[in-house]
């Protein structure tokens, strides 16, 4: 089988000429001057594309290991956190927070909707000595966004610790970590930033830094722990790293995150919010119906959409992928088989990669037997596109 | 500007990671026996694909010189040549004839029909001593193919040399050199193969090397001397090149054949024709015109749409590549204005990549106030891919 | 400042133009079915260098994640541990067993000498019931092997798990899991086999499992975890991810091992041992001492240099860098300042790279009032490069 | 076989990563907006390196193509030319001369010489009426470099127009057109710039364009027409290219020429003359003879070394490049087996790659019985290298 030809996945992504040529550069040793300079200026550019004056520390394996690292750090057994639940992937978190022995409250929404910053705020008022809040700004398992602009807020006025994943929001919708109060938060490279996926893009503040410290259970001398990073690499001036860097996605996150800056984060997040709608406005109009109740709430990186009476999930992926050699996602976890996820990340949120997702999409449908618009849909996302384009550099 | 996101043009296209990895590969130098093999393997896979056991001379520079070289090469002052015309690049050719002196008898039909054996038969009937018939199989600039299975051997029984330019035509539809009796011929990599520019696969039969070696017109010790590449690299056992190869293109020639033969030279064309054929049932459905008159005879590798009224081409292509950034083709030479090219052409044949050309050129054309049913030619595009890609491995 | 001309450090060392060129590659979904049939070859391969049929698991991180996910597996508190130590690697591993409250034996032999299998059979004898023997192959930061192959069979047959940090060894030296009876053990992709260093190579065997499984504190839903990639992974019929693997990486370590194994494993270790040999004439040639105490147990992936009088370790590696761009290594941990070490690793085993090494370390120490011979040591470099290779191919 | 680990010839030669990385960029359509920016800006690059105000032409095929694009662009049937020799490129070019029927003059040293100003501007004087004068400024075959600085004055200043090979030349030595009143010259960017072969750097200035179009002789609607470049390109507005330009090389040529004018020409062409010196003194050292009669004209890019009694060119090239990996040049055309040449251009002009050049040919002397002093070799290398580059940033 070949290669696909468009993978327009709910991540890891396909990624531009530049991050792949420079996931391609020689290997070098880690303490070369070269590469501590390039891994210096990452971190220096994860800071400006998360809007913090905040530590960055760049762990070496994908974005789990920067939540479990983060959740292990701060959180002690007896910890009272309120875990904001509107996905699989939050609702897992709470798994960890119990099995570390925090005491658990948790707000839960349905996974089709977003969370509710009245909701918080009550929750928050009702108990006021939450010491964690955590939350998904984005949920990429059924595509939706929470409002941590408002939530993030609430929670540090509350005198909370605030928790958030960001992993597929950065880059393709706003995060401003020091104006929303976010104390640790984790990036991914591998979704809208459209870099490799071996890294995790952890911002720590000096609150979150103390909760870890106090912490006698925040893991130390382990691949899991921020607090080697920090003396090691931190405090140690940064020469120094606690373990080997993955030398060739240091590269392509640098490339991946150089591209966006230079494209400007502003106009990159436009284009991210123009290529979602188009690939919802497509979807609606073959006649499928939008996973997120609401599109209000509907995130920026991956559109997801219900699968339809009579089709199956994991068949029809299979055959777009065979057939039209593009590689789709399905639901994730409890979600498995329930909907649909096209991407529209970094280079698949330009030009009409919109299109090829949702027409993948229809077309594969129609072969196995549903009954799509396809003209409707291929118009309504080209309409979308010809809009959001208009008066933007390609 | 960013860099294109699709170059679907009439050639160079887009090439395959597998090419562009082989272009990417270190410098070496021309006598290193690694590269020698290579170069020697890439002739034998041109003969493979081209289905001739005449010789293959990879001239180091663009299809022209190929075209040019073979030309000075067997053409003699006086030289009678029936030179059949359909279109821009066969007309070129005949001013070439005729400023080699040779005696030139044109037959031609208007540029948006093919050539007809019938009427051949009757030019070659009515002369009887020809010495060369040349013609193109595919003429890009009008995306018109001629049948080269039937004018070949007419021409061949004729007692003619048969020059034939298959430059777009290799790769994407059939090329059957010998059973043909096509004597002189020329491929290009940058169409169908979706290589490199920088390269003319030349084919040379006995009948024509003795033709060269009587000319005392061809070009000897020049870059566009055949005799030059016979006498010193085949003549010498293959070891001793008479001008540096185009290291970076020869990598990329062999991983452009490698991919075709890997995939099967029959399923390669194939797939050609059904994206061809997706593209015009696209723009038809459009509303647009196609430009060959008959579908009979519209080529495998770019489909030619009459540029509808109240429209400019290059203003068109101009906001195309600008708002979606793909990059496709208007006309050529006299043809500029008339016609826009949409290239299928080597990975741009696969997957959903007709309907980003017909797409992108349809939403362009409406954004530029031209009226175009976008629905219904997404819809046509993909019907035929479906159709055409049944059983057919991604 | 220009990124280093040669890399010859003791990893991440310089990788091959194929292995840049895998990593190169288009990033695609982790669910694809390519890259699911690429990882699963990745383990095959894996299984093959390391010449066992035991389970092989890919964990996504550096190898300090492998064994680090090996230890907290397979280690109970209380557990009787023999560690066996003869290097800074080996130490720190005595204080992992140790914060995982085992109870730790530790047999150690100077940081210039390699473990005698003599004395690990009476400290086997001596104690009866140690349930774990854990070693380091071949030590890293003093270029140091020791003899798995005997001492491995003995702990075995002591009744003890045997777990190996096989680093540095695999694709350097004979690395013999199934044979030598190793239950656990961690490979490094970015040492001999020049790939990238984002990954563990991790072997389990069933014993091994069997006491993962039978341990409490054996992580589990954790980045650390070994059972998580058993149950969701191998259990699951090798479909589902725990975690998302780096793509880039698994792409450059299929390359790096296919290339070794393309070469042929036995050809790839005598091409390491005579590269590590000619690095060793030609420092002691040069008038510098080599670190380990007798030549029997020099490492092959990198030679240790004593760090002659009134030289400094550091302020020599930034001088050869900078002149000479040529990146070298100091010691590690509490060597640090004590030795200098060159690479021969992977592509930089092969050729004249040995030369280049000593004679840029040579050539710098002398720029900075060092008396070296450097004649000497070029010469004798080159005499067992011209012995080493006779009769193989290039 | 493998491919070379080192490629030290007279070139095509080693290219840097980013010449290979701008190689392996996806293909364009030459017509992209981003293509001609860069085919224009890579023009403006040339005229830079070659300090010249003149038009940049850039012909797509190796450097012959633009040599004999050249002259048969200004040489008239009875033109009368000084064809000044020093080495096998000239002679050649004398052959040419004679065949498009020039009166040719020709002034000949030994080919282990350099031409002499004195003796060239007698000959100027003797005859008085030449219309061109023509010289070779660096002899790649021999390794010789020509006093282009002073002879073009002197031609000039006697009213001939003055024709310059810079091939060799370019980015490694000083090449000053406009200042030493040279007319027209091709510069190839395959040796000193270590870019690809298929290219030729073409400098004309109004003289020469002059001298072209008053020559009914010269090239049109050929692909070595300079004039088809001057009326479609230039004249044009460099929007239409006359021939379909080698894509990926101008995208190497482009890099090749970046990194030179990065790094600065003064400090690149000081690096190619540290790197020439240190190569012969090695050879000497090592009881070589040098090729040039007096090291005052040896040229900057290959080193040629006579070969020893006893040994044989061939042979010994073979046996290197089979046991080492090292790829180094032999003689060519009539030197074919007298001497052997070791290039040290681009990055093989950088770091210790002098010494693999120097140290590969010295060990397969001696592996084939010639005796040569490897120690002393190296340690004269490695001297003049730790010299010329005190200072220089790696």
């Amino acid at each position: 089988m070949h290669e696909p030809d468009f993978t327009l996945s709910a991540g890891p992504t396909m990624s531009s000429p530049r991050v792949q040529q420079a996931q391609g550069r020689p290997m070098i040793f880690d303490y070369d001057p070269v590469f501590q300079e390039r891994f210096r200026e990452t971190e220096r550019m994860v800071g400006e594309l998360m809007r913090t004056e905040k530590d960055v520390v760049l762990m070496q394996g994908e974005a789990v290991l920067g939540i479990e690292a983060a959740a292990r750090g701060v959180v002690r057994p007896g910890m009272k956190c309120l875990n904001l639940v509107s996905g699989v992937y939050a609702k897992w978190f709470g798994d960890w927070l119990r099995s570390y022995e925090a005491e658990v409250v948790e707000l839960e929404v349905p996974y089709d909707e977003a969370l509710d910053p009245a909701q918080v705020r009550e929750e928050l008022e009702r108990h006021s000595d939450f010491e964690l809040v955590a939350l998904v700004h984005s949920e990429t398992p059924s595509g939706i966004e929470n409002p941590l602009a408002e939530i993030g807020p609430l929670a540090k006025g509350a005198g909370a610790l605030v928790f958030a994943d960001v992993v597929s929001a950065v880059g393709g919708t706003d995060v401003r970590i020091d104006e929303w109060g976010v104390d640790i938060c984790v990036g991914g490279p591998q979704k809208c930033l459209a870099g490799p996926p071996g890294m995790s893009l952890v911002v720590v503040g000096e609150d979150a830094w103390a909760a870890i410290e106090a912490n006698p259970n925040a893991p130390r001398a382990s691949f899991l722990s921020l607090l080697d990073w920090r003396e090691t690499w931190i405090a140690g001036g940064r020469v120094k790293f606690p373990y080997t860097p993955s030398v060739s996605d240091v590269h392509g996150v640098h490339a991946a995150l150089g591209e966006c800056l230079d494209d400007g984060l502003d106009a990159v997040i436009a284009r991210h919010a123009g290529a979602a709608r188009a690939c919802r406005e497509g979807a609606k109009a073959m006649g499928l119906e939008l996973w997120p109740r609401s599109e209000e709430y509907a995130a920026n990186c991956v559109t997801a959409i219900r699968c339809p009476e009579g089709a199956e999930v994991k068949a029809t992926l299979e055959h777009v992928r065979e057939r039209y050699g593009v590689m789709l996602s399905g639901g994730y976890g409890e979600l498995t088989e329930k909907l649909f996820r096209v991407g529209h990340m970094g280079p698949g949120s330009r030009s009409l990669y919109p299109l090829v997702a949702v027409s993948a999409l229809g077309r594969g449908l129609a072969d196995l037997g549903v009954e799509v618009d396809l003209g409707a849909g291929a118009n309504a996302t080209l309409g979308v596109l010809a809009e959001s384009r208009e008066g933007v550099a390609a």
